[in-house]
C-alpha cells in the first residue's frame, strides 16, 4: 500500500486528494476556489475532449467561440436563470483604467449571450437548426472548493442548439443525452445511468433536464453531464424568433447541454485505488510506459536504452499516436520508478532488464490487476495494444458491477431511511416516486441528503411511490451526490 | 466582383470586415471589443491550434491549464511587466455576492501566476525545465478593437518554459521560433520573416524579444508571433529557485511564446481578393464542396445527389478526415450557391450536372485562380488533392512574392521619408539601423508609424545606419504595421 496515499476506507475526501497530489493532475490555486490543472490531468482533459468533440462532430455540431463576458442586463432577462446564476457571479466592475459604465458578469454559462447573438442570425425557418458547441472556460463563485469537483473556475463544453419545432429541440436534447452516455461508458468507463432530472434538480431556466449519473466508489452519485430542453424560454427572453414555412413569425425551440473536466474527478473516483491513480487506456495520456531497468551502464545505454526505443516507436506505430514513453529516470531506483507511473496511473508499464534482453524478452505489467507476463519483444507492441483493451472493458465491467451490487430496490420511507443511515447499505436506492417537489425535499431531510439522480428513461415501469403511497410512481433513483 | 464586398483599393479596412461578415467568421459582440467567432472562423482556429499543438508536442512540451483570475498583487512584482499591462487589465471586484478583499485581474497573460505555480514545483535540478503551453482566452482591453486583429479578449496559447541555464533557455526562445515560423510558412502559407525586436517593442519583463513578421496585402506588416528569452526577471519577481548539479541556489531561466486568433486576421489579409475569403486549404476547415445541380427533381435526388455522396466519401477518405461537405441548398440559384462556397474561402469546388453525370464526370473549379477543368468521377478524390496541395503550395508563392516585390533597400531618411509617404512604395524597408530607442522613435515620428518589426536573424550583414550614419548598423525590416 502507498505511504502517500490515505485508504480510501479510512477517510475518503483525503484519499481523493491524496491521489491527485501523487498523480500530479492538479494543485489549489493562489486564488480562491480555483485549481491549476497540471500536465497529466490535462492530458486527460485533451483526449476527453477529443471522444466528445468527435461525437458532437459526428452529429452535425460546429464548434464557436462566444465572448467570456456578459452585459449584467442580459442575465437579468431569464428571471429563474438570474436568480440561479445571480449569486454565484464574478463582477467585472473596471477596465481598461476606468470604472464601467455596465459591469459585466463573468460567465456562469452562457445561455444569455448566445440566444443573443442568435436571435441576429435567425431570420427565416432556413436558418435553422443552429447547432453550435462551445469549448471554454467559465465562473461560478464555489464556497468550498474540491478539485475537480466545484471549483469557482472550470474547463466545459456548452452546446447551445437552436431549433425551428418543439419536436425537433427534443431529439436534439435525446440526441445528446445519447452521446454522453454511449462516449462516457465507451470511452471513459464509466457505467452510467440516464434519466430525467426531477423538478428540483432542474438547470436555471429549462423546462425538463436529463443527465447522465455514475456511481463513485463510495457510492455516492456523481452528476456527468447535463442536457436540458430550454423550451422558448431563452427564445422568448432574447427574441430568437424567425418566419416560418407559413409565413408565421414563431420563436425557436432552444436546448443547451454540457459535460466538464469534473469527468476526471469522476474518473478518479470511480477507478483509482490505494495505491494511486487508475486510468481507462482510452482517456490515458501515456498508455504504456517502457522502463530500462540495469546497474551496469554500458549495457543500460548501449543495449536496453535503444531497445526501449525501438519498443515505444512499435507501440505508437500499433496504436496510431504518440502514446508510450521511455522512462530514463536511471538516478532512481526501479521499485521507486514503477511505483511512479503505477499512481500516474500509466495502464501497462514493460520493464527490460539485462536478463529479459538477453532471453529477447520484456515483462509487462497490468495497472489494474498488477497482472505480470513475459512476451517476447516482437510480440510486445501488438500485446500491449491487446491488453489496453482489454483494461479498458475490466475497468467498466468492474465499475457496472460494482455500480450493480450497491443498487437495492426500496419501497417504503423506513427502508429507506435506514438504507441512508451510517449503518445502512447505502448507494442506489431504486425507489417509484409520484410526489411533489416539497416531497423530494423531505426525503433529502430525513435521509441526511439523498435526492433523485435520475428517473431512468429506460424503465417505464410505474409502482408504488416510496413517499406518498400513491400507485402510478415513476421509476427513479435516490442517492447522496457529489 | 462580389457586390458586397468593398474593393480593397477603395478602402482596405471595409474590405477586410466585408470579406469577414461575407464569409461569416465572426461579428462583433454586445461586450465593448469583444468578438464573437462564428463556426466557420472557429474551424480555421481549430486547423491553426492543431498544427501549432503538434509542433510544440513533437518539441516535447505539454499542455496545463492555470487560472483565469491573477491576484493584483502578482502583477506588481514586476514592475515592468505592470507598466505595461495594468492599463490594459479587467478587474474584478465581486465575486458570491461580496465585495473581494483584493481584487483580481483576468489575465493579460499569464508570466505571474505559472511563475508563482513554478517556484512550488521546481526544488531541484532535477524537476528542470519545465516545458508547458496553455490555449486559453485572455483580456487586454482594447479601445480601438478591430475583429481578430486587435479585441479586448482574444484566444492564443502562451507557452511557458523554466529552465537550469540561460543557453538552455534561449535555445528553447529559438526552438519556438522555429516552431512558428515552419508553421507558418508551411501550414499557413504565410512567408514570415523571423528575428528580433528592438528595445521599443519588447515584451515588457522581457530581456529579448523575437517575431515573425508577416505582410498583408495592403503592404502593411502584421506581428503574427512572438518568442520571449525573460532572463531571471520572473524567477526573481517569483522566486523560481533551484539547487543546481553542485548544491547551490541558483534562479531559473525562463521564456515564454504566443500566437493568437489574429493569425486568422494574417490569413485573411494575406490570401483574400475582392471577391471574399481565400483559406490555405491545410487550415479551411471545410476543403472541398461538393454541388449537385438540377432543375430535375429526379435526376437531382436520385442521380446527382447520391453521386455527390459518394464523391464525398472518397475525397474524405483520400484527404484522411471529414473535409468535404455536399451543398444541398437546391432552393437558391447555382451561381447563388457557388459564389457562397467562394466567399466563404473553400478551395476547391466540384460541380456535377445532369449533363456531367451523364458523362461520368465532374467539374473542378479551384478558388485561388478560378481554373476549371473536367476530370472523371472516378479520379476526383484524387485529384482534389493534388489541386489542394496545389493551392497551398501557390499561396505561399504568391505571398512571398508580393512581399519581396515589396521589400525595398533604403539607405538615408529623405528616401525612407518618402518610401513611407502616401505616394511613396510603402512596404517594408530593408534598411542598416545602429541608433537608440529614441532615435527609432524619431524614424517612427517623421514616417507616419513605420516601426522595427524585426531585426532578420538569417541576415548577418552589417551596413551604414539609415537614422545614425555610424557603420556596422544591424539588418532591420522597417514597416507600418497591425
Amino acid at each position: 500500500m502507498a505511504r502517500n496515499i490515505t485508504p480510501k476506507e479510512k477517510n475518503y475526501s483525503d484519499w481523493y486528494l491524496d491521489v491527485i497530489r501523487a498523480a500530479e493532475l492538479a494543485d489549489y490555486a493562489p486564488v480562491r476556489g480555483c485549481m491549476v490543472i497540471r500536465p497529466n490531468g490535462y492530458g486527460i482533459w485533451e483526449n476527453i475532449q477529443a471522444v466528445f468533440d468527435r461525437g458532437f462532430k459526428e452529429t452535425g455540431h460546429v464548434n464557436a467561440y462566444f465572448p467570456l463576458l456578459i452585459p449584467n442586463s442580459f442575465m437579468e432577462r431569464e428571471a429563474q436563470h438570474v436568480e440561479g446564476f445571480a449569486p454565484e457571479c464574478a463582477v467585472v466592475t473596471h477596465a481598461g483604467g476606468e470604472e464601467l459604465e455596465e459591469p459585466y458578469v463573468i460567465r456562469p454559462t452562457s445561455e444569455t449571450i448566445i440566444g443573443h447573438m442568435y436571435s441576429q442570425w435567425v431570420q427565416s425557418w432556413r436558418d435553422l437548426p443552429i447547432l453550435i458547441n462551445q469549448w471554454c472556460n467559465v465562473i461560478r463563485w464555489e464556497k468550498r472548493p474540491r478539485l475537480f469537483l466545484r471549483t469557482s473556475e472550470f474547463l466545459w463544453q456548452e452546446g447551445h442548439t437552436a431549433h425551428a419545432t418543439r419536436d425537433e429541440a427534443f431529439d436534439e436534447t435525446f440526441k445528446i443525452l445519447g452521446v454522453y452516455r454511449d462516449t462516457m461508458r465507451k470511452e471513459l468507463a464509466l457505467p452510467v445511468l440516464y434519466g430525467e432530472k426531477s423538478e428540483n434538480e432542474r438547470f436555471p431556466g429549462a423546462d425538463n433536464t436529463y443527465s447522465c449519473e455514475a456511481m463513485m466508489s463510495d457510492k455516492r452519485a456523481l452528476q456527468a453531464g447535463t442536457s436540458h430542453f430550454l423550451g422558448q424560454n431563452f427564445a422568448r427572453a432574447f427574441d430568437i424568433s424567425f418566419q416560418d414555412k407559413n409565413g408565421e413569425r414563431a420563436y425557436a425551440w432552444t436546448t443547451s447541454w454540457g459535460v466538464s473536466a469534473r469527468l476526471i474527478g469522476a474518473i478518479i473516483m470511480t477507478h483509482s485505488d490505494n495505491d494511486g491513480l487508475v486510468l481507462p487506456p482510452r482517456v490515458a495520456p501515456v498508455k504504456a510506459v517502457i522502463i530500462p531497468i540495469s546497474s551496469d551502464e554500458d549495457i543500460l545505454r548501449g543495449k536496453l536504452e535503444p531497445a526501449a526505443e525501438k519498443l515505444s516507436r512499435e507501440t505508437d506505430a500499433a496504436l496510431g499516436g504518440m502514446y508510450s514513453k521511455v522512462d530514463r529516470q536511471y538516478h532512481t531506483r526501479p521499485a521507486d520508478r514503477f511505483f511512479r507511473h503505477l499512481q500516474r496511473g500509466v495502464p501497462v508499464r514493460v520493464e527490460i532488464g539485462a536478463k529479459e534482453f538477453a532471453d529477447g524478452e520484456v515483462t509487462i505489467v497490468r495497472r489494474d490487476t498488477s497482472g505480470r507476463e513475459r512476451v517476447s519483444m516482437g510480440e510486445c507492441a501488438a500485446r500491449v495494444k491487446v491488453l489496453l483493451a482489454d483494461i479498458q472493458q475490466n475497468l467498466y465491467d468492474r465499475a457496472k458491477a460494482f455500480r450493480d451490487a450497491n443498487t437495492h430496490d426500496v419501497d417504503n420511507m423506513d427502508d429507506l431511511k435506514k438504507f441512508f443511515s451510517p449503518e445502512g447499505k447505502g448507494g442506489f436506492a431504486r425507489v417509484y416516486f409520484a410526489g411533489t417537489p416539497e416531497d423530494e425535499g423531505e426525503i433529502k431531510y430525513v435521509t441526511g441528503g439523498a435526492t433523485i439522480r435520475c428517473m431512468p428513461l429506460d424503465d417505464e415501469s410505474r409502482g408504488k411511490c416510496v413517499y406518498t403511497g400513491k400507485p402510478e410512481g415513476r421509476r427513479a433513483i435516490l442517492a447522496k451526490a457529489y
